[in-house]
């Protein structure tokens, strides 16, 4: 349930409103303060509150409404329609993520291999224009016999990378063991698909401060994503970004996976988060990544998230998918003009002070 | 197996070999003729031939390739990598589609309704910038008991719709013995999803000469809906565009199917026949539409399909898919930035004389 | 909606009310006699009728019932709760298909290739307790230069192989071109996956009197199956069976489809109609078929389709899920034991006269 | 790559080739006693070793032999072909799962709810013929705001149903920080469908002693299944019991999982490790159970997985897929047919010493 103020409500009569819901209705309040109004949002046994009642506590009172979803904090309607952004702080300054913002181009290797790779593929992403490092400290693999990773002595690499380039640096947490150590280095802490259920894991980055990238489980549903995202805000971090990553369907000969770009569009509708697209494991082959990150900035998404190896024949992961800095490049550059089509795109610097 | 001719081969050389290669080999050959190049395709037991022999033929033959593929005449291989282009005549003017050409838009209702309402579609949509009405005369329905189309007097309002506006005509058939007064109406002939591997139907569009959309299937894999394509050019008729709409996945609560756009640059490696995206039918919802077309287009694709009905509210099929007019106006307004961002939008008439 | 008759009802008042009930309603009437009761089914446009009032035609009318779902005529409701039979006439004798009889065992090859291989073939499931003979005169292929089945001639053979044997014939009608020919030598027309929403082919079967099999299609959902069963009774032909065969799924390695054994509860709970289970293409692999064979009678399905090959190693067509006759006896030996356990199994002829 | 020696060899030989093998060729061995071999598994980069000049390490090696499979240590061929057994300790007695073993039953609720519940159904199902009983202390749950078990409380419940009937007992581990408390009261760790790629998980359930029960993904394909248990027994617990419990499918009307029994032979062939089947969550429907727990037993598994609540209407999670406990004794009772037939039921206690 949340209830709308109307605009000019003061301060303490906010204050006093969210006080008394939690007291006299045994609810938590959420704030949010959107474009024109602000939103208080109950969270709770709501089932028997009378909207009429709240209503009467207090004339700043414009309108209290049901949530009708599942989903709660993560819904659309919690914010009054309203999206949000998540502004993740690195070197070279905040960078936002959200509807009303440029395209975020996050690229880099699927695994961190060794220091001069990923400071060369850093460089190389900076300057095509990334404003984000990718790269796997700790790997997900379907074989315990495969590389898995090079761990905390990637995560300094990556930090190496991040003091180099001024990038901010996103990679993935499997095991809650591991949490301080990747977030004493990573600006956005990845949950990996095969973990968009690991409720554990959902609770641990929900109970800390840095912002979260929650790609979708291979056959999750719409609403069993947004779910998993309200574990996180349900545990305190209302900074999530979701990721579509490919489903799994019944043909994978020529695409490993089937990228759902229809989320767009139907996550715009139903929830207040920012949006990415990754159309390197979307697809699973270099050749059509680029195809598909112009459908996705056609169709609206808030960021990308790009494999790029500078020799993706000899990558210890995911060579196949993998562009080579060169590439990039030119991806980039047409990328600009999609971007430019739907006023996303900022041919500077995108920092901004916050 | 296919034979590459130098540029410059006298066109009785060519005569010459072609008759050969039958008389000697045992083979159909099929000739077509690309920008820099012309090729000699053979179709049958073509296992046992050997490509030496078949070089010495003449010294105008540049190379002899093997087809790896199991779809033969659809493969881009068999024309060299040149794609082909299928080109519609309509009262306005030949139509090209392929992927050298402008997008064409092909938008309309499900079901033709009556007289007034298919007319005010046609004109309505030509003035947006379509080049063809769609419109199901013959409707596949999963229930015997729902509207199944008005049949042949929906073709004649089709036609009527047809000579006000001078729009080329697409719509479905659905079964063999509708096919003379289907191909009396229509400047294509569409195969609908759920007839993509009725082969009967396949090899009967492939032995009469009007154009043919084929869709694919709701779970037909990107081989299987090639083989179906190659069924209608192994009986004869080359002019088949391959569309795209959302196949069946485990989520079908927003989406009413998973558009699967990578199969733009999918097909575009494997084929060298136009291709379509549906993207009514990929989402069918409304408002889904609109991001999904813009994703198509700069995904590359060569033509859209999309539902436009007066009053979707009322619409006897497909009504929450639908498109109102002024809706569909401002959509193409949109298209228009993407498609002159990839340089495939055509101002004015797309009209050519061949 | 449908009328249920208290037991004991003349016969001139069935007739009376059935003709009331059509004259005064304007619906098609259907009378269904079951164990205890007598059953009028009602279809044409019941949405506005009053239960009250049809209630008031007759002191023998016991109940008036809405039929919620969206099929009519296959959903058990329409008949009460009673399962339905399909009596098949063979040479050999009466064969029922249904909940209340044993288990009916249809073998044979994917396609008939010689005279020699098919009456030899029939001889042995013959000998083994089969009561049908399946096998393909015409096949659907995915290429278009794969064998096509041997067409009329092949039905020829399979004519040959009844008179030899008196086994009842099982075959696949594909094109309504070939009706009349599959209906002289067929007692159950098949209709195969791909063609399940073949609409045009639906109607034709559903208009003459041969009982027909209709396969699932390889990602129909339940219900369009059972529209799909619809679309026959709709247009006359109350002897439908129903045959599971594997459904697409992402995983396609071992087993080529999905068997999905649940239809078998699931069915029995939603129409009348008897089922068949084939483990042959449901799986792909001989190695695999036995065991869902027995899954399958556990479960309790009515009837199986087993493809059975003299040589599988030398099939035209699915030679690895074809078992040989001498695996096939020893498989009937084993489902003997199930058969038994549940209590439906005829050791010796099933042959009934009706 | 496996060691194969001859029956016979005396245990220092065996001992002797064991340490040659870890010390020349640098891998890892490990010996698993069949019923008339002794086979010497290799574990480690095996690519490079000459399979002839291991051969002469010793006249008492019969074969020295390549596993081609992915997955090494729970392939069917690292046993030369012989089935494991997992022996799980329980007041009771020993109970075995496996191939050669009477069918193992599960059974009891979704969620442990309160002492009188889990005790009450712990007894009732015991009475029916269950060797274990099943049941949440933590529950995954699509919703932050669903009931999530009990947790430590409902472990020490579960401890007391194991005492007053001697039953094992089966839970779930979701977290790696609670494998301590669930290891000291579950008999067997269950490892659940949305954690089967959790690797963190799988590694720490590898490297203690308790038998682990290894659900299946919800979208996994076998060979990622086979996988996950292979980090199990790469972590050093060779006691994994693999278990199917449905895969999402296009179509959830009905059944709300699709219950894949094909997995039964499958497994047979591929790996060593005993099987079980949950009827409940893969068909979500209790009317549903019976049929497939029939289906599974004639299609040869080791064991089921049955939901039982004393009263399923009024259930914490999962009530409309759970029997009563007169629903289980029927139940067991009809198995007992299928079970009898199969060979593999125990009448009396299932109880051995080991």
């Amino acid at each position: 349930m949340i209830v709308v103020l109307k605009s000019g409500t003061p301060a303490e009569e906010i204050t006093r409103i969210s006080e008394e819901l939690a007291e006299s209705w045994g609810v938590n309040v959420e704030k949010s303060i959107g474009e024109h109004k602000v939103i208080l949002g109950m969270i709770g046994d709501t089932a028997t509150l009378d909207q009429r009642q709240i209503q009467k506590l207090s004339p700043w009172i414009e309108q209290v409404l049901r949530v009708e979803k599942p989903f709660k904090r993560v819904s659309r309607e919690f914010r009054y329609g309203d999206a949000s952004e998540v502004l993740v702080s690195t070197p070279n300054g905040f960078v936002p993520f959200g509807e009303h913002h440029p395209v975020v181009i996050v690229a880099g290797p699927c695994s961190v291999e060794n220091e001069e790779m990923i400071i060369e593929t850093a460089k190389r992403v900076k300057a095509a224009g990334a404003k984000f490092l990718r790269g796997g400290a700790y790997k997900p693999r379907t074989s315990p016999y495969a590389f898995q990773g090079y761990g905390e002595s990637a995560l300094d690499l990556l930090a190496a990378a991040r003091e180099v380039t001024g990038l901010g640096i996103i990679t993935e947490l499997m095991d809650t063991a591991d949490l301080s150590a990747v977030a004493n280095t990573a600006d956005v802490i990845q949950i990996g698909a095969r973990n968009m259920q690991n409720f554990a894991l959902l609770k641990k980055v929900g109970a800390q401060d840095k912002p979260v990238l929650l790609k979708r489980g291979m056959c999750a549903s719409i609403d069993e994503w947004l779910m998993a995202a309200e574990y996180i805000l349900a545990a305190g971090n209302p900074n999530v970004i979701l990721c579509e990553r490919g489903v799994r369907t019944f043909d994978t000969k020529y695409a490993r996976n089937t990228l759902d770009l229809s989320v767009i569009p139907v996550l715009r509708s139903l929830t207040h988060l920012p949006i990415m697209i990754d159309p390197s494991h979307g697809t699973g082959r270099s050749e059509y990544v680029g195809p598909m990150a112009m459908a996705a900035i056609a169709a609206g998404t808030d960021s990308l998230m790009i494999e790029v190896h500078p020799n993706p024949a000899k990558a210890l992961s995911d060579g196949p998918q993998s562009l080579t800095p060169e590439q990039f490049d030119s991806m980039v550059e047409q990328m600009s003009v999609f971007g430019k089509a739907v006023g996303r795109w900022s041919e500077r610097s995108l920092v901004t002070s916050a």
